[in-house]
């Protein structure tokens, strides 16, 4: 009886999350022990001000949030040069992504990404009942830009691409990328959540194109990742449809507060920015000296070739025995490839005493 | 040639976000000098213990919050009796809603809502393209579970209900919940946001239902609606399709942190919730003694009639300019009704003061 009934319950759920199976419990925090360089996360404390943002931020925590996150896209306007209506604030830029796929995907379109990219894509497809279309990029050619014009992705609603790119680090020169928005009149969806480690931006091109939509985030650059603030910028035509959809209330106070005040402070992070590109080039020039082939990167994490006839995965196993976490993307064809992330100077040097630790056994074992 | 890319664009949204136009600016907030009665906000601070967890979990900012909310579904589960497997937590119910609404229908379903309920989900089977049934709920009568099992709502795919209701007031037994429950084999969603204020709960349902997903929020009766707190619990079947499709991250850390303390000094808030109902008494007496019909409320919010012959519209306007804010639902059949939110008694004596004042204008200008 009891079974008849969830049967029953489950078998009136609309087509996408009946595809689902019910997901496996997911993983908890890793011990604080763990050095953490798996999910590119910015060691770096609030500034004073932003701190005592929040703070006040708190004291107020019975009220809702201000509707239509105004005075949060009001900052981000001014930050970025455009007002109000070009922009939409999300829970992150995974929600705005989530809210694209929404509008306009219906079951059967597709959407075409630039690959490897953020593997979170795929699932979202899967939600749309939408095909999901991966366009390589190889990380020595420029962007592959008749394949997503003219190839089996000419078809998608809207192309998808990360400048700099995760995980390669790969970083495309904006003309590059205003050709292919010039060329198209599809959406052109351009995540620059790492643009503050990288020489240049698209934001000019938000003005110039109405099928330009660009995605930011303070998780990154500006060391939130915890609080879950990200835009989206564009023709305030397509903000709007965006917006519209978007669910109520769906940032609480302290990202609002958090997020404002981030912005007002931007200078206050320059020094962690020299600090991360420092630190990026010493630890490539390091892994270098170990064997590894590390790609060129413009963002605050280094995609690195393991030594030649090793395996990526041997390497975040090895790594994770010493402490430290590093990611790996087997289902992305870098099965020789680790990914770390840029933190502290302790951080760095705890994670190459362990790559030392590591070789030396290997030269050893040999 | 901007014009019509912006058109190309456009022409390729989805049919729900093509049917909704682009929204008119949000409201920003009211100035804090108003008397803020028309949200069903509580105000009241975090106790310390809380406080000292979201300062903690201030410090970890820069990190991802953990994955699927595990910590914070553990808090849940304990403090409602349940695994987590039965808990998916949500960036305040509003998230769980939306969820749910996707998981079950697809363009052309039908969701049946006991009406006069809460309006967001009318919005929310528009971005479904959904039918959205409203059965009626007369707060003089138990629940139509005929109308709902077998009227016009008889194939909606989901049925919708608060307990107490909003904003009515109204609290219906929970057998008759169970009843409904038990004829339905299709889900019953029961949303319980002031159910902390009423006699009993429907927290028993939950294992003998499996049809029955009970929704929960730290919005109203721990007075955290700026934090985004909500809670689905229901068979975890169905729990594990809803967290699917549920987006990544989806809460801060902030509102980690806060959950799990606030549901670890429940007890805390107590004071608060005699406060409430005492200062609810009060004024419904009050306002009896003005001429209002006053229902009777199990939650923090009074409905109340205005006085014969007057117009809910026009006594919102007139506390307005006596500095107060009330709720009016003329959309809802409730033409002259005010929804009052029960705040601190200094609030409640400043609302009953312009009550009073209106009234006397009145008597002198009939």
């Amino acid at each position: 009886m009891v079974d008849a009934k969830l049967q029953s319950v489950l078998s009136s759920l609309a087509q996408p999350a009946k595809d689902l199976e019910a997901q496996s419990p997911g993983q908890r925090a890793p011990d604080a022990r763990y050095v953490k360089l798996n999910t590119n996360e910015n060691p770096f404390p609030l500034p004073t001000m932003v701190w005592r943002s929040a703070i006040s931020a708190l004291e107020r925590q019975y009220l809702y949030p201000e509707d239509d996150n105004i005075g949060l896209r009001e900052a981000a306007a001014n930050a970025y040069g455009f007002s109000k209506d070009h922009v939409i604030a999300g829970n992150g830029s995974s929600e705005l992504l989530g809210l694209i796929y929404r509008a306009f995907l219906a079951p059967g379109d597709s959407v075409a990404m630039l690959s490897p990219g953020f593997s979170f894509n795929r699932k979202l497809a899967v939600l749309q009942s939408a095909k999901f279309l991966e366009v390589l990029w190889s990380d020595s050619h420029s962007i592959p830009i008749d394949q997503l014009l003219f190839g089996p992705a000419k078809d998608a609603k809207f192309i998808l691409l990360a400048n700099p790119n995760n995980p390669t680090g790969t970083f495309a020169p904006i003309a590059d990328i205003e050709r292919l928005v010039a060329q198209s009149d599809r959406l052109v969806v351009l995540d620059e959540a790492y643009v503050d480690f990288a020489p240049d931006n698209g934001l000019r091109l938000v003005r110039r194109h109405p099928n330009l939509l660009l995605l930011r985030t303070l998780s990154k650059s500006y060391a939130a990742a915890g609080i879950r603030v990200g835009f989206g910028l564009g023709h305030p035509e397509l903000i709007g449809r965006l917006r519209n959809i978007q669910n109520v209330f769906n940032m609480n106070v302290i990202a609002h507060a958090v997020g404002v005040s981030i912005l007002s402070h931007r200078a206050a992070y320059e020094e962690n920015h020299r600090h991360i590109r420092h630190e990026r080039e010493r630890v490539a020039a390091a892994l270098r000296h170990f064997g590894f082939r590390v790609a060129p990167s413009h963002t605050n994490f280094l995609l690195a070739r393991v030594p030649n006839g090793q395996d990526g995965r041997w390497w975040h196993a090895a790594l994770e025995r010493e402490g430290v976490l590093v990611a790996v993307f087997p289902d992305d064809g870098l099965d020789h490839c680790i990914r770390i992330s840029i933190g502290t100077k302790e951080q760095m040097d705890s994670f190459l005493a362990a790559v030392a630790a590591i070789s030396e056994r290997l030269k050893r074992g040999g």
